[in-house]
């Protein structure tokens, strides 16, 4: 009986159609769940009559795959991950292939795979993004880990990734550790930011200009042929048109708060352990706890009250403008994203490739978008690049929007309309282009009351000044050198 | 020979200020070190004459330590507590007790009560505010861990802290396991807040108004006196009248990069982990890694230009605006930390004294303010307060000074002037505020691209619905309902 080139560990939608998917493509798969009812009910059910060979027990499931085995967890991240690799060591022998496909947090993986390459095996930790209907019909792939392994499986990933129109696949090899993961939870935030900032036009196309749903589902299909051509714009478009058994636009019966799964605060955790400001994303996902505390905001809606809503635009002007004001936000929280992937490539020595990155997001996940090449062109032309805003082409960009941005979050802030990630955008900007920041006041605190030294702007970096600043003698300062 | 009330391990700067405090307050204290040289120094230096009773080792320090034992830990946060702890475990008695005064993550100190109290030992963890300063003449401090220990360590903590005007201890029992910590974690938060905001202020003072150095040190030391008072805000005065040897503005010299240890982002950190929007906090970090980023800015300021300054508003006018800018600010800064505070000491069952809180903070430590009254009054009033903004003195603090933080941010962001932390302030203040936020466009593209469902405005909460959001048959959905 022929052995099966890759197992699955881990029947829940996600593995069973990543399964579907790999058998399709001409794999026959080992399939194997924690609860056997699910492998019988698999293989007579979806999978009859296809290419699966059902196991029972991890024995029977490595004992059925081809060596190299490449046995792929698509289970519940966190301890059953570290449960399953202890299960699986004693029955691989030397050069077989871990494989977890779920949302595990990057630093377990980066764990994970000196732990088992210590075994003599090795391991891979790959992001699988595009849900359930990606992983039927081609997931972008984001496989980090065991450099070594990665020829074994590249077939197989990239014969069921998806491509981009050119045909090249959605994944590509990210780099060692926990890299793949890494770069999964930052695709991950940068989807939160995506959506929050498309909400913010939403919400400015609705209080302040009072567009109709037909109105915004005009413009968002407008938008969806130029620059901002995107997935989550195309979807927005066609949310609009959804109605209602009354006839009313359905988006306007949604309760507005909303839920989410982890990476995106995972995202913003690791920015502000890294010392990265990924302040765009972060407001993100601050904005998502705000929109689920609906009781709390009706009570105080009662009590604080906002400024009447004066606009005194034209609407149609303020089309481009939003187009503007979004086209520059999104650059800049891409921009912010990419600073801290280069930040952790560096301290991890994975030496990510950012263009590759761009091209493996371009096809099957959320974030897919037109705007994906144009990163990485950028990154073609410099790959040591180190901020997206200093690209040519997004620099013009950015400064021929920025008006609009400027004006945009000014309305929002006198009219009292809610745009945190507008707003962290742009104060982003004006921070990041800024050779001179304010933050000369808090190095004057932080000496006055705790010594801790400053340096100065007349001398070499590297020297440190203290100041007794409460020096007797009127107003001179007693100022002395801490090598 | 009369035993010491006290012992005190760690003779760094914090550690023998606090020492001197102690015997200053007729204790007698135990002191080691773990270079025994430092010992014999300080016994023969700055602690001659006086009531200290140095160790060699840590079997001579608990010996010469009266019973019940306090053991007071005065070294560096991480495994070097753990360690100490492991030594001095095997060492003590039932009912002893160890402390530790330095700059612990509170899950650690959590952790650590409960396994020296599995020993029959005691714990406790206190934050100690106030830098070298105030740790020999008053800190405020925030003990909590083994709630049976207090009592015992009550007259010392109380004797050598600081106290507000009228006498009252800035010290009290703060709570279980990590509880002191945590407090104090906040405390330094809520000051990277408040230097930010100053610092903010005073960028648009000199980029927009054009004030001179004493133009600034008469408009800090004109606040200092009202509603603002603080050590902040007098420092602040204080340092725009140091002069450089040549004349000019010292602060001018200082270098724009700001440095941080930890406890800033680490309250970003646990705020995004529990899920509460702690915004300013969070972006008063950023800022503070935005600023370090010093070369990148100089070369990107090359790049990327923004707008001429255009100011059409009266200067003093705007003395007063900013002046409520800042209160504003301030209320939004620690109604969040509060907030943070609430959510994690329900997750830990600490019941937290609000009011307390902010009477522990109101001397000896760097964010000593008249405005702490204001929010102990509020919890005096209701110990159940959700938001400080919903307390009747800050509701209308707010709501009449809310005004000029929309003008000063608005007037930011069209002109290019860095203000991330009062933008903050402001978009979490009208996220709060709206009872009606645009997560419903979230929820439906969550519903869209991954059936995670939504609850509608329209039926009770906890009722989940999912839509085919590309159902054909023109623009009618099928909506189906998730129990």
């Amino acid at each position: 009986m022929k052995k099966a080139d890759i197992a699955l560990i881990g029947l829940a939608v996600m593995g069973e159609n990543l399964a579907m998917n790999m058998e399709s493509k001409g794999f026959t798969v080992a399939v194997f769940n924690r609860e056997n009812g699910v492998v019988d009910k698999f293989i007579n059910g979806r999978g009859k009559n296809k290419s699966f060979i059902g196991a029972h027990t991890l024995e029977e499931l490595v004992e059925k795959t081809e060596k190299p085995r490449k046995i792929m967890m698509m289970i519940k991240a966190g301890s059953p991950v570290d449960e399953v690799i202890e299960k699986l060591i004693p029955l691989l022998e030397k050069g077989d292939i871990i494989i977890d496909g779920g949302n595990s947090h990057f630093e377990d993986t980066e764990r994970r795979t000196k732990y088992v390459e210590s075994k003599g095996l090795f391991y891979i930790g790959t992001g699988v993004s595009g849900g359930e209907e990606g992983a039927l019909n081609g997931p972008s792939m984001m496989p980090g880990g065991s450099e070594k392994a990665w020829q074994s499986v590249k077939p197989i990933f990239q014969a069921i990734c998806a491509r981009t129109d050119d045909g090249t696949p959605c994944c590509d090899w990210v780099g060692s550790g926990g890299a793949g993961h890494f770069v999964k939870m930052v695709h991950n935030g940068i989807e939160y930011g995506d959506m929050e900032l498309i909400s913010e036009i939403y919400h400015f196309m609705k209080v302040i200009l009072e567009f109709s749903a037909e109105d915004m589902h005009r413009v968002f299909s407008q938008w969806s042929e130029g620059r901002l051509g995107s997935y989550l714009i195309d979807i927005t478009a066609e949310i609009f048109t959804v109605k209602d058994e009354d006839g009313t636009p359905l988006v306007e019966k949604i309760l507005d708060s909303a839920g989410q799964k982890g990476t995106g605060k995972w995202t913003g955790i690791t920015a502000l352990g890294e010392g990265v400001p990924l302040t765009l994303i972060t407001e993100s996902v601050f904005a998502r706890y705000l929109s689920s505390m609906k009781e709390e905001r009706a009570e105080a809606s009662k009590e604080l009250t906002g400024p009447f809503i004066d606009f005194k635009g034209e609407r149609e002007e303020y089309v481009g403008r939003m187009e503007e004001a979004l086209y520059c936000a999104k650059i800049i929280s891409y921009a912010q994203g990419y600073a801290l992937m280069r930040e952790v490539s560096q301290k991890y020595n994975w030496e990510l490739k950012f263009g590759g990155i761009a091209l493996m997001w371009r096809g099957g996940c959320i974030i897919r978008s037109v705007f994906l090449d144009k990163i990485k062109e950028a990154f073609d032309k410099n790959k040591d690049l180190k901020n997206l805003l200093l690209d040519g082409y997004f620099k013009n960009e950015v400064l021929g929007g920025m008006e609009s941005l400027r004006k945009i979050c000014a309305i929002c802030m006198l009219n009292g309309v809610y745009a945190p990630s507008l707003s962290a955008a742009l104060t982003y900007f004006d921070g990041y282009r800024s050779e001179k920041l304010p933050a000369n006041l808090i190095q004057a605190q932080r000496d006055f009351f705790g010594a801790h030294t400053y340096e100065r702007t007349d001398f070499p970096r590297g020297k440190f000044f203290h100041t007794n600043w409460t020096g007797k003698g009127g107003n001179t300062a007693s100022t002395s050198y801490n090598a």
